[in-house]
């Protein structure tokens, strides 16, 4: 089942830069491993913001809680949560 | 060039049901319209809510415009649009 | 799977009481179908608001859907949705 | 009496780990025996984010404030409270 | 048990001014006997707004639900409610 | 004259405890200073928050402010102010 | 006392324009009495918006309650009290 | 002087056709006239809303308001106003 | 021409006080220059709030942002601000 | 293509000023050389704000991503992004 996900992210202005590379670049592997999976389905940058949203193809909310809340960058998310849907005019097989 | 677009329906309860029902059946064919075209890429429905998520794919506001104006519910919606870029950890091609 | 929904009502108040009468003992009617079906497992007034707090049981944020927008009330209500999943720390069964 | 009570946990980013893990602990086990006395009837995980949503059966809204404000993660915490009262609609004994 | 309660009046500004002001009579009437009873503890206007702050005393939500529900100006009220305890600086014996 | 006043007390995580015990004492001293002298009326506390409602009678707005503005917890309150007068339906000689 | 009163008139585009144009005729004449009187110290036009900021300088906040609540256009207005008091830094004797 | 102007346009979905579109007319003739006086200097429109964001180059604010209130949609508009200067980092001689 | 200007100060809890006193000092030295010279009109304290309205007599925008930028708790204050204009019903000169 | 953007500037108050007056400079160069390029149209300040109102003319909403993130300011800042199109009324050729 589909949830749409925005995620924000704030690092504070004096955290270890260092640190915060690590966390990124960790971050990034596991969304690509998501994403081949198969249940990270989409991800789009918002533009001119330090977040995005994301489209995530799990088979539960229990799953969809494991998956963002390990990500390595979640302690520093303000995340939304909505469930979706196939909507009536949907042509598409795959907008479930 | 992709664009999240979150539309809210507020339909007055004492509107004319029938006046209603045919313009929610011009929404719909004119959506279907816009999918076969590749324009509305995505449509979602918001479950609980009478509103929908859609992604679009357009050559400029200028057409993003146009194609949500002349919408038929277009005066009964509340209309959020959020410009979107190729996220640096997708991995899907036309996520751009 | 778990949805947290709160439901708040807003009858407008030059509306037809015989109307609203009526579908309000419909809606009463299908909640209590839906409760011994399992699928809407509470609902708890908001004391002092005409508004509630309920627990959904459902197949999928489909099913969810589909039982919120066939509500009698539902055009008069605006509706938050939730997903919920099992805490680390609960201790009952069913509260997954 | 019933409570629905929302608790979301904002630990800063730049706090001591072991300090934390430990008044999680310490946060768990107060919880589950509150579970068992019948006090906090039901929690559910927020899907994705670190919240809970919360049932809390109490003689009183000073008991809840006690229960609430001696939890070991309170002053992380921010709570919103809603009396509840029983629905007219609602089947279940224990709904009340 | 005491609940703070602020209600906004909002009255429709093309309402009968006839059955608007039976209404207010009534309500004021209902208030007084509320008052008497020991259950509508104070009322206070909210300087330069249709709007209340009280306090009620009452032996539970449900309780507090059906005073406020059965008011008859409640269809044109926004009302928000929040449970007090007793303050640890109080001095005062009724502020429980 | 009467004035509603809220405190909302937002401690930071990392002050220092003997400090902040210290300010607390005195601040439990100087409020119950101010409720013997009539100018503190009336505390409670919003159930399951760090956060109280209050109702002060003083000579002026300006007197208002010296008494809040002096407060131990002041630096770290977020504080909002309602004048009040007497509402036509009560019944309590006090009530003005 | 001085307070400060942000007034937001909202005419439904569907009323009478010869009831609202005589409503704002006695409005400012009600208006100028007052000013001459000394109790609508200031009045100044939002730029943009038909909206005013006011100081008021009464006796009690039910004076301020009296006068605001026999506004012709009072149940079309949106109101926002604010009490003030002398700030430290004036030099002006009648800023208090 | 320049203001950041932005409007919202909301015409009830019962309003009469024809009276609207024969105030759309007027509304435009009248925007062109005021672009060409060089007093709105710039008129943008917000992609998918009823909406636009404007500069004005006017002589006060008391002249902006003047320009405003005498819109033909303006009893339809929602309206905020920011006061613009020149910024440090402008290469653009009319950017004042 | 008049600006209505809101003040809040937000000053840290750890802040070194003699830097803060330091500060508040120059602060109030230059609010009284500033309204000795006719710019800074008023000044009012908020009640129960470290905040203030002023109202400000400029010759531009400009020239209100140069007086503010350069308080010296500028970087402390989160500030409002709406430019006003001369309102039909006023009978005060300098309200203009 | 044409994007109003909207940056609120929040510095920590204890961040280091020789580090800032740094990054000031370097932003203020970045912003010259865009705007030279015809990337950065045109930059306003808000009125007694750290803030701009700012609109670019770039290729997609991925190039405003890239001219955006790589600014020295932007972990500091808060932006908001809206997409414009032509205005009907416009007279001027460049405000597409």
């Amino acid at each position: 089942m589909l949830f749409h996900v925005e995620m924000d992210v704030r690092i504070p202005t004096d955290a270890d830069p260092a640190r915060i590379d690590a966390l990124k670049a960790t971050e990034k592997a596991r969304c690509q491993e998501l994403m081949e999976a198969g249940k990270w389905r989409h991800i789009w940058r918002l533009a001119g913001r330090y977040a995005n949203v994301s489209i995530f193809d799990v088979d539960s909310p229990a799953e969809l809680h494991d998956l963002l809340s390990m990500l390595p960058l979640f302690p520093f998310m303000e995340i939304r949560v909505s469930p979706l849907c196939r909507h009536p005019s949907s042509i598409r097989e795959d907008d479930r």
